[in-house]
């Protein structure tokens, strides 16, 4: 490409902004003699460093690496646009990274991977933990992730999110249980389905499992989910032994008939007439990005509570009122692992700040609400105590 | 360790200094609101992946990637604590990061590591490299250190740049070539013997043959390097084969009667009884840190020019004075590759700082000189250009 073109590049504000990326590293003490050279590297430093080689927990004290999250990614899952590289996929990483700083004051560091074969990625983050105080999993496709989150979880002692799925998850639950008080209800009397068998699908369903839904079961591109179903990869094997109470069978369509929920993480659009067909007091939760699988006008005439993934339409169920909060609250208390409770209590957080203001365009708060980070934050690094995965 | 010990630690003000880490990641833009995340993130961020994807040099425009190094350690050989893993270098290691920033205004980030083995590193590294612009090999022991630089510099199109080898090479050269020129001679003149044949003193005696010293030898812990001397390993023989052409065998004692440049790059002491037999206007580079091979002050009534590698007295050959301006001039036209005539450009450039000041007690300029990453990168980037590896 020329640089005429890229400087066309350029009248789109989005590559403006890009434009030597959004990230940098800065020194939080200055060297400005020989002496400040002294402490700050040789000789003065090798003190540091042999006191850690004494005393090892010492390495969160003296150095960034408690401080540090690595963004991971093999780019093989990026946004809607699917396996478009590790270079491709630096913008995304490097945005986590500027939304972990600006939102949660959490350094962090985008590592885009060349490899997408699920033990050389398990061996490289292995081996780059040591710099690492928590590990964010991002956009790697499932359901290679499932298995990359679980083997990681297993062997480090810092936390490890995917949060694709949990993030999402997090978010999900929070909005979904306003959305049941907004009608009148418990998450205990709905019944759910969910458009999507991916990673934000599964982690979304197990979630909301977990949170106390009254049945929910998953679509994928061949219908419902249900348990002997044949052909399920382990993934959905394992949702489908715990989800889809009701057995249902066939068409995502047919199950929604009467269903209170829809959870649309998926490309797959929504007729209209389908969502006719929903129980009364309908919540359609529509996140397909950039387009929801309903427009939320059209789902708004059938249902009481619409939320999308979009900023400009109410309730946005945007990761970003998850992930900063709770690597704040883990790192913040040197947890060991983020607990299925530490994501309960995330979501708990979240729902409980709606409070008293709480209608049926305000389920979920505003990403730029400030009250987000420090409730979930403080409710995880909580929960992280309770759990007994908290170092400090 | 307690708390208690813990503050007491921080009455050393390197450990004060330390405390919370060296580092930090900012992000360059700010998303105020709904519209400034639209463009940094879902869905504007979208577009820019989209065109990496389309045109893979645009990662260079429109991310980080290109602005940051990686400063990679498996942390077998710190300083002078030797093996002491990767933890206990993080503090090194982000004290490079931190002397990259303030020196030269170079991004980088601290990658120490949990494996040792040779091909995992150079694997662990390549995956890793998506993500970055060059690579700052530190403090990985040789051999391994010699085959792990060679084989990263063959597969990637980045920069890789073992700072132990080139850094300490590059000085080195520099500030002989300026204490050949104040004592009337030239660097074809100088007979010169190298204590120490790990990472630096290999590498420096190499570079010593490319800028014409007139013969250099090296030894280890069992004296003289020669051409067939038993039990070489594959880098000792390969600087055997190029070195040494006087042939001296024995101890490093013997083959420094006579000789014109000491050069320190070892733990071990040498008597002031041996230096005493070095040739007239000896030159003394007694580098080894914190406690130089011979006193500066008893070298000097020997030598007419005494280096070291301590700040508190004069001619400080310090890695400072290489590596910020080497990857500064390589990350500016986005060089593939750090070659051997980049190096010499580096060395010249330093020693040519020193103009008509040149003394005995100034044969290569201060740190803080702030002429000095503007020469050095400067001369780097010309010599990319002239050797075919500048992208940009």
């Amino acid at each position: 490409m020329t640089t005429t073109a890229h400087d066309r590049l350029d009248e789109d504000p989005a590559f403006a902004l890009h434009r030597g990326g959004k990230l940098r590293v800065e020194s939080s003490v200055e060297v400005a003699d020989h002496e400040g050279l002294a402490l700050a590297y040789t000789p003065g430093v090798a003190r540091v460093c042999s006191a850690i080689a004494d005393s090892p927990e010492l390495v969160d004290t003296y150095t960034w690496k408690s401080k540090v999250v690595a963004v991971v990614t093999d780019g093989t899952a990026v946004l809607g646009l699917g396996n478009i590289g590790p270079e491709a996929s630096l913008p995304v990483m490097e945005g986590k990274s500027l939304l972990f700083k600006q939102f949660a004051g959490v350094d962090s560091v985008p590592i885009a991977l060349s490899c997408t074969d699920t033990d050389q990625i398990v061996e490289t983050v292995v081996r780059m933990a040591p710099s690492f105080g928590g590990i964010n999993l991002e956009d790697i496709s499932a359901p290679r992730c499932f298995e990359i989150e679980r083997r990681l979880r297993e062997v480090l002692d810092i936390p490890v999110f995917h949060d694709d799925q949990h993030g999402t998850a997090i978010v999900a639950l929070a909005a979904l249980r306003n959305a049941a008080r907004v009608t009148g209800r418990e998450l205990g009397d709905l019944r759910a389905v969910v458009s999507g068998a991916g990673a934000s699908g599964l982690a979304v369903t197990r979630m909301l499992i977990e949170g106390g839904i009254g049945d929910i079961a998953v679509a994928d591109s061949k219908g419902m989910i249900y348990a002997g179903r044949e052909g399920l990869n382990a993934a959905k094997a394992e949702i489908a032994a715990i989800s889809n109470k009701a057995g249902l069978q066939g068409s995502i369509e047919s199950a929604l008939a009467g269903a209170d929920v829809f959870i649309g993480l998926s490309a797959g659009e929504v007729p209209e007439s389908v969502v006719a067909t929903m129980a009364k007091d309908a919540i359609i939760c529509a996140m397909a990005n950039p387009n929801p699988e309903i427009h939320p006008d059209v789902a708004r005439s059938y249902a009481s509570v619409v939320a999308t993934g979009r900023s400009d339409f109410p309730n946005q169920i945007n990761n970003v009122l998850a992930f900063p909060g709770v690597f704040r609250g883990a790192l913040d208390v040197r947890a060991t692992d983020i607990t299925e409770n530490m994501k309960l209590a995330a979501a708990n957080a979240l729902a409980d700040l709606v409070g008293d203001d709480l209608a049926p365009d305000y389920v979920i708060p505003s990403p730029f609400d400030e009250r987000v980070v420090p409730a979930v934050s403080a409710a995880v690094a909580a929960q992280a105590r309770k759990d007994g995965v908290a170092r400090a």
